[in-house]
């Protein structure tokens, strides 16, 4: 949308929603201001406070970057807004009372500290490493901000964030903690949707759709993989024999739903084989994530993204070691059929033909 | 002080014992004998013992430095002693008996690990990114020793070493854990006070006011700003709902004392905007201390200076995406006022006048 | 054995079982075929299935980098195998039941897993830092793996993957954890040989010998160095008054085995200085094993290798900035006595004598 992008440029406010709108889509990767808006309608569907944490976080970690002049072109393509609406999101999902000002309040203040932290994490990860910060900073913000909930008074927790040992495991798939199984079918359909919903803390099916459509409108590669990595996260969950409640909940899923979509065109030019890399990184995040539950669990905390990160990263190192994947260079990141396209598009003026079509690659970026 | 610094190097002895007072110096950022010695005397005020093991700690890493044949002008600043002070200090704080020698001796063999970490975290943080090490290495040799005592027997931990559960928070600011408010006014006074003498682990008022006494010989910014980080600690601690018995010790302060330095004119050149960046770097690391206390607690550990380290890690990470500061590069810390002066000086040969004070000033290393 | 090489070289499967014995050996610095086939055999008398899982975890890993094209040098000397047999060794440890297949398929997919993270972590340690990945990525890939357990069904722990809090420590050196002492002299020969085996799981006295023998066969310094660090780790044990059943088993012991080898001729060209920096290393590596076993018990979590992964990083980290060690550039790298030859050996064409020397010796590599 190049005319969009053109007439937002112009007015301050309209860019600045713009910015905020891509850094909802960025949470998947997806640089497109109706792709944000898509996701953001399923953020609302699931529940309208969580709507209001999500967009309150993203406005702060990009109005925090404007204040700090930071690089307006990845202000401008969301990168300094997705951490800071997760972290609105998970700090409404994990705290409570949900409409507390004061809660709003110390969303603004935590999202606004995630743009602080990814440019920490960039400095490491991009400038050393030529590795994308993925949704570290996010992790890295949340956890602290969660624990501080045990040792102050101010701060309400849900239910969800108790220190818990281990109990008996219930492997079927079922909707309440002490229910029952319903048609099995259907509970693995909701439970792949939720799990698509469940990286923007959206629990509820319609979410799942909503976004899968808005990543559709970015890149139909990116919403297939989005699915294939929540069914293979989901089939990893139940064939390690994890609960089923948690299961039909999507949190066996979002983990690889990113993980796929990462490795399989938006980091790396896809073909065959990174579609067989995603489905591999899809469930070594999955498997990351069950091992990163049991360390948290009895410290209160959710895994949140640090499967998906960890395990993506570790992945993505591979990019220089071995001849096998062509690397997208992080600064011409768009859409895996972009990618393509830049790929196999004709040369410019192709002098010599076939032999110069290596370096015309390399020119652009694409090994 | 040059003259002194002139007639120190020329006998070994008093070029060591200067070395040393600088390295408890450093603790504070504090390059400067005479401040070592008056935060020395704090601490000699708080517990005597305390004061035997800081001294053992600072000679022992420095005596490592010169073993190991260490950069001589980074030995002679200090920066080889004041992680192996703290963990003298550390040690006598949270493992018992006092005055015993093999905890003596622990502490020698603790400290000088300190010196070997200092060299590694430098080789990640000072070669590769241009950051500062801070108190890293004194926390990353600690908390291993301490987490000793609980897997062998010859190890003796103090009360406040104790792996613990929650239970109800009391957030009236008084002395003992079981106590009841005096006045609020003498509390707040006193909380601050512990809250700078802390850092050293002396929880007296009377070490708080040595200790901004040895900063003021240093540097009237420095002292300021060590004083307003401990506020900060102190109220974001209140705000949060924590504690009240941990406050009035001084444990919310600390943490934002050594940040608020650190920010507002040590690593970054003074001007209002540090100064508020210094402020929010103190309120972070507060933020950070109670998260980070709630991780460890269960663990029986405390969370030493981790908060102050990794939050002004994370701000100080700012210094190249962002155009809002001018970082001082490491090799020309001195004092926040030292900077300003070189800064702001006449040029030496001024052949056109403004046109080339940014260049002179890119050549005296100041951006 | 070049002509060994040479042959194996030409033919495929030869060439991939000299890697994976190679791979075996390397877990202890080896690289040597022989030396691999002899710790094999301690591995297999220790228990023929922890053997199984072994060769399954070298195999696994080892064509792991085949598939991914990785460097093939580097395959060849068992650098992308050493890790995937010390997962499956360890999964077989920790993970029941014995001679399951489904087991065995989760060490194929985790020993593979190690590859990945082995180049994941040399990309940060050895191209950013010219530092050794040692066996961090086994610890990497294990510690989740076995946390994995905790959190699913289909996964059996064995009795040592236990969540405790301390209880009465009994220093008496003893074989059952309720026993009495026997022989004193020959159960302090028993928990060195032990804490040799420890290394690979093998916890039977034969073991010790064997892999002591293996490690002849490539180095005496070697050899003798890993008896001495073994020999160390038991005494810092006793010190430290650590559990006298750990002791007896060797789990005092094989941290500091590994450090020392690492420190005292591997990594560093061997003389007195290093000699002693062994067995300082080895001191260190025992001190942190115990306090990362107080961090990962009431996780459940064995401390494996990590305690000496860190400490050996953070004595390596010297070798830049102190001029008392010789280190050994990373691809130079073969065993402690050839590093010796590589330097004493007479120069190629001396035009004038011991001037040349150093430069010579840099030339070489070895400063």
């Amino acid at each position: 949308m190049p005319r969009w992008s053109e007439r937002a440029d112009r007015a301050p406010l309209l860019a600045f929603t713009d910015s905020c709108l891509r850094g909802i889509g960025q949470i998947l990767f997806a640089n497109n201001p109706l792709s944000g808006l898509l996701i953001l309608c399923g953020i609302f569907a699931a529940s309208p406070w969580l709507g209001v944490a999500t967009l309150v976080g993203v406005v702060s970690s990009t109005a925090t970057a404007h204040l700090l002049a930071l690089d307006r072109s990845r202000i401008r393509a969301g990168l300094y807004g997705y951490n800071g609406a997760l972290v609105g999101g998970a700090l409404a999902t994990f705290l409570l009372p949900a409409w507390s000002p004061s809660l709003l309040l110390y969303a603004v203040v935590a999202s606004a500290m995630s743009t602080f932290v990814m440019v920490a994490v960039s400095l490491v990860l991009v400038d050393q490493f030529h590795l994308p910060p993925l949704t570290l900073p996010f992790n890295l913000v949340t956890l602290p901000c969660l624990l501080v909930s045990f040792t102050t008074t101010h701060l309400q927790r849900s239910p969800m964030l108790v220190r818990h040992v281990e109990g008996p495991i219930n492997t079927v798939l079922r909707e309440s903690a002490s229910g029952v199984a319903g048609s099995q079918a259907g509970a693995l359909l909701e439970a792949v949707l939720r799990g698509v919903g469940q990286i923007v803390f959206a629990d509820v099916p319609l979410a799942g759709v909503l976004i899968l459509l808005g990543l559709l409108v970015w890149s139909r590669i990116g919403a297939l993989f989005a699915l294939v990595g929540s069914v293979v996260g989901l089939l990893v969950g139940m064939l390690l024999g994890g609960d089923g409640h948690d299961a039909y909940h999507g949190l066996w899923g979002y983990n690889g739903m990113v993980a796929a979509e990462a490795l399989a065109g938006v980091f790396l030019v896809w073909d065959w084989r990174t579609a067989l890399y995603g489905v591999t990184g899809a469930a070594a995040s999955t498997g990351l994530y069950a091992g990163l539950a049991a360390l948290f669990g009895p410290l209160g905390l959710p895994a949140l993204t640090l499967p998906f990160c960890l395990a993506t990263l570790v992945f993505l190192a591979l990019k220089n070691a071995s001849p096998v994947f062509r690397a997208v260079p992080l600064p011409k990141v768009t859409s895996p059929e972009e990618h393509l396209r830049l790929l196999r598009s004709p040369l410019s003026a192709p002098p010599h033909g076939m032999e110069n079509r290596d370096e015309e690659r390399e020119r652009r970026g694409l090994r």
